[in-house]
């Protein structure tokens, strides 16, 4: 008999991890506060503080192209899309550990200024690259493993929202996914006029450095450990609005209501979509990669966070009700997961 | 101007990792006790205990095929060549994440299977998996990052040995290498008789499964924990002996005079060596992935050690006098660190 052949692409990134997760089983561990699931794994240093530890992969052809990506960029993105994770618990950044697969056709000054993108990003993060490990490879790869220092009490987790709490979200959706269909459609106008083609990025110089250059916001966890606030529940935005509502909505056992009116948009973003004549909730939802913090907050709250860093695009429900869209004319229709896939 | 392009096996690994960590630079971090260079990085947890991290990233058709290797048995040994970095530093390992890059052609069955090797490996180690991150891939590509505990009293480091402490190295050398010989040549010898090829493997069961299969020398560091021992300097020897005794050299300014004579050999390793007519040397002090422990000792506390775990095999000298090896016949000869090249 044949073994079964179930492609990945047939169940996906999500059913995959909850099979992986069934045969992995629980963990006996006293002081391991929260395993696989959320942005970041948890466990305990001493009484009153705790690690997180989280870990990316991203791979050439799937999550980024040379033709388009600085490789000092690329580094840099790598250590942010990481430090979010880690921001995403309410945590701090300390530090990481980089494996690359490096292919032939990438040289040493190459990886250079890979690096040097590291350790910019680093020195802005305050965190250190503690470790690795190198290998051939025929795609460059990249796959960092991050830890990250919080007081337990402080800790955020993607559980926790409570019905009536509002959806929070920093910073604006979509110019990410907007930076990124400026330089794919950029590639193919120079594929199509060679030598005739003249760069036309003057106007989309934000979103395409949102793309190129994200920065994880640990400027509002700083904020917040300040003020002493915590949100009843977070996660960051990096696979887009829906998908990241859909993940806080499914382990806090609640529904939502998002304001596609209230969710904050840059002026090129809108201007992107309009040139490419693609539909701005399309970026604004699925796009990805901004890297922002989506969270929870109980509306008594409010006025402990800065209002320019805070923007209620929703609220929390029973879950009976389901994760739903409110569209500025009123309608309501349900808000699926769809995000970027892997497979 | 066009830029430099210097290929990376000009340089190699050891001295990519060099100009990075030049590029990185020092941190300031007072938690972090150690970064960049040994087997782990290490920071602290509280005053007495101390964590430790440390990565690896294995890749389709550099560390290892799927025409040899069951996709289980890969799991548990990417788990292993872990585990043995943080036994390398007296830890016992905690905690890991697992990134995975997976081809087409991999299967959700496969990965399942990849997984349950995973699982008995942690269970085998008592330690959990937190968390992970999949892609697609054009090579199966395995990222571990691991997290192990330790008293920060009892940390060894490649740093440390002492002009006349004993090399010791526990297990056997070379029995890894020999089994992946024997594979490699069952391989080979598939192809050519195709359907008239009958595999030739019962005599060395032992050491395709050292391949296959290596297990961390965990029993060994609780033992030692036990014992209240500590070795002066230690690491594992997945690269090989010439190359951990140069790097234990290197880091502790010691020169080494090892006895060829005193490292332990199974006797199937000399038969594989003796079947395919090849140096039984190269085996042994080139070969790699026996994921053993190699350590420095005082000649005084000998007695603390179980005698049947422990082998000397030399003697740290003053580092002006090199690091040599002594064959049987008493000739004396440099020993370089060349070992498994990934580049």
């Amino acid at each position: 008999m044949e073994p079964q052949f179930t492609p990945i692409e047939n169940i996906g990134e999500f059913e995959l991890i909850d099979r992986v997760s069934a045969i992995l089983g629980e963990s006996a561990d006293p002081d391991l506060i929260l395993g696989i699931g959320d942005d970041a794994a948890v466990f305990r240093a001493d009484d009153d503080h705790s690690f997180v530890l989280s870990t990316d992969m991203l791979v050439e052809g799937v999550h980024f192209d040379f033709s388009y990506v600085p490789l000092s960029h690329l580094g840099a993105k790598a250590i942010s899309s990481n430090v979010s994770d880690v921001a995403a618990m309410n945590a701090l950044p300390s530090y990481a550990t980089i494996s690359l697969g490096i292919p032939p056709r990438v040289s040493v000054e190459m990886v250079e200024e890979f690096y040097r993108g590291i350790r910019q990003a680093c020195d802005m993060y305050e965190m250190t690259i503690v470790g690795g490990d190198v290998s051939r490879a025929r795609q460059f790869t990249i796959s960092v493993a991050i830890v990250g220092r919080v007081e337990t009490r402080r800790l955020s987790f993607r559980r926790g929202a409570q019905p009536g709490d509002l959806i929070c979200v920093t910073g604006d959706a979509g110019s990410a996914f907007a930076g990124l269909k400026v330089l794919l459609e950029q590639q193919k106008s120079m594929k199509e006029q060679g030598d005739a083609f003249v760069p036309d990025i003057d106007d989309y110089r934000t979103v395409i450095n949102r793309q190129l250059m994200p920065a994880a916001r640990v400027d509002v966890i700083k904020g917040w450990h300040e003020a002493d606030f915590r949100p009843n529940a977070m996660i960051d935005t990096s696979d887009g609005l829906a998908s990241e509502v859909n993940h806080l909505c499914r382990n806090s056992q609640l529904g939502a209501l998002v304001d596609l009116a209230e969710v904050p948009v840059l002026t090129e973003t809108n201007s992107v979509a309009e040139k490419y004549e693609a539909a701005l909730a399309e970026f604004v939802l699925y796009g990805g990669e901004d890297y922002e913090l989506m969270f929870a907050i109980n509306p008594n709250d409010l006025d402990k966070l800065n209002p320019s860093a805070t923007h209620v695009i929703g609220t929390f429900t029973a879950q009976s009700e389901g994760v739903r869209l409110r569209f500025p004319n009123s309608q309501v229709v349900p808000l699926e997961a769809k995000g970027f896939k892997h497979f």
